[in-house]
């Protein structure tokens, strides 16, 4: 729990802060510019353009997804900055490296949106898997770069639940998402369903979990 | 009415805000991709350049009108968020899904500007119309947001014009939009009437409007 | 002067050059989606690449020079909100047209930097020219909205500076933004001569000319 | 006039900052847009996307390169800043300098990574390695201008690790990014590999090295 009578000092998040909202904005907007308007016809009648509209589908799917799924790692992101007081040159690279990660969610997503109905969705979906596998690594990593030198870096009372996300990344992500991967091959839509529940656990505002959690 | 003594502490909605600045900027700022420099002739003269200009109106149009809509609905939303002392995760996600649709709106507009003088015209105005009713939710989605748990997320003073905010959504918008929508297999001229004059409804100051709508 | 007992609460003013500081940044990002990589082909010599690297100067002059232009930009407006206090509908929208204009400058410029060597260089300059006299008005337009209200909006003791960047809109950009799109059917060389000056002019600091301005 | 004694809120290097960091994500962003879903066939087999990918990997690296390559230079653009307190026209007009190089950045990264086993790759090394030279340049402007007036624009004590970054680049960068330029012709994995030597070291935190330079 942040008190809230600590003076904070927020200069140096501040910016780290602003500079990652600025990759994670840019990566859930740039790939509205994949959704292209169908070539115009002098002649095309409303049945026409409304079947290749249709038609595009998995361009909004991919769309939507990718946009959600980077929204609730921002929403994560700035969870877990609420918590930092301070940044040092550790924090700034393992920060990095997951949002590295997020501006290349697009791309997996992309993928699984093309491929889903044809027999390499197999690839597409171990790509997918793969991508947050590495991503809840990503998030291990920054959670550890926060709590190293005893916390120093953190606001106080705040190391319990950098401890919990942790075990989360570890316990959860990691191996459910590893699975989601092994899982492509037997079944592709199991990598889709696993992702898409885990997507949902992770949205879960975490103090909520903390609670139950603990129970 | 904000009380200038109030002593906000913002460090919360500020990184919020940023965040959704940026997802604004970019949605404005990327249409211009669409303005393409046509294919140079070593021998092109200067009226042929000009025709060839002139023939890409709807580009212009395109970049034009989400230019100006998104700077409405970003006006807007800093207007809603003057309102806002604090965010919890109901509000950074009905905020998100408000944000995924302002990324799209460069979309339906090119649409409309591409098929306005084809035969598939109600299609596209359709398709338009029906994305305002979707913001017109959004934004009463996030109105909601802000004011739930007694307001606890607000300024003091700030839930009349929250609630007038929310009027205007469920008694103007929605209902305007969705007319738009459904005039498209009658004229589709009066999908782009009906939007229009909702932008200039929504571009006069709210606080300005307050008085009218009390008198 | 600004009083250092001043309290300013810059909340306002803070959202609006945020969002116009995306808009800047991303404009002047944009362009370099324009220098394309030359197709490889398995046995290509350095000196072909070499070759096919420079036949591509006009987009490398087009991105450097929409850089510095909307460089320029930013640089005045950041001189301008220095000034200003606080906003209203009325700034805000006068800002976002003024934005409007900083997005489309990548597409004149590199219809210049292509067309300059062929007969159509005349339309494209007028073109370029005529982008800087909306541009010009666009920052009158913006310094009307900041002066309004008896200068309501601004600090104290910043009118003078208002009306001093006014009168060079008024009696410096507009005028010879209007001569070099003129210029252009005599000689397009002309109007790139008379802009680039120009451009010179406006990067020199605000507060150095004020004196020479008065003396 | 602003009065030098004038106890500084930052509001000035604040949105500097926020404008460069802007310019910085949406550059280290916009690469994912090379990341292209090979085109889909109804019966592509596993197999068959797992090699298209695979193909990619000159992206893959572009992308990632090129993304770390930025945010070291974010990360050093950033320390350099935490020592400044204020600006003037020349430090906007150098920053500006710079972030043009590090929109600049992605081009010859995706130009190697294209050409690196071609004959042409001595043509991409050389271009890469001189960017960096510009690179290194780009900072010793920037490192000058923060340090006019006798460090006025400085934070006190600050003028020391200025000095100590403006060594760096003299004595290190510069002279080695040269040496990387000029060996491209002998042997283009020489440009990569002292370019490589040169981030790790970019990448170590000034403070640290402060120490083992003073040693």
């Amino acid at each position: 729990m942040i008190p809230p009578e600590h003076p904070v000092t927020d200069k140096d998040t501040g910016r780290l802060e602003a500079f990652s909202d600025g990759v994670f904005s840019i990566a859930m907007t740039l790939l509205v510019l994949e959704l292209k308007v169908p070539p115009v016809a002098a002649n095309s009648t409303p049945a026409q353009l409304a079947s290749q509209l249709l038609r595009q589908w998995p361009s909004y799917l991919a769309f939507t997804t990718s946009f959600f799924t980077i929204l609730i790692m921002w929403v994560n992101h700035h969870g877990i900055f609420r918590l930092v007081r301070r940044t040092d040159s550790t924090l700034l690279f393992a920060n990095g490296f997951l949002l590295l990660l997020v501006t290349a969610v697009p791309f997996p997503t992309a993928l699984v949106a093309a491929y889903l109905r044809t027999p390499a969705a197999t690839t597409a979906c171990e790509v997918y898997g793969f991508t947050f596998v590495l991503i809840s690594l990503g998030y291990a990593l920054l959670l550890h770069a926060t709590r190293r030198n005893n916390g120093r870096l953190l606001l106080p009372h705040a190391l319990g639940q950098i401890n919990h996300r942790l075990r989360s990344c570890y316990l959860i992500g990691t191996p459910l998402y590893l699975l989601s991967t092994l899982a492509a091959p037997i079944a592709p839509w199991l990598t889709i369903a696993i992702c898409t529940v885990l997507w949902l656990y992770w949205a879960i505002p975490r103090n909520e979990l903390d609670g139950a959690f603990r129970a």
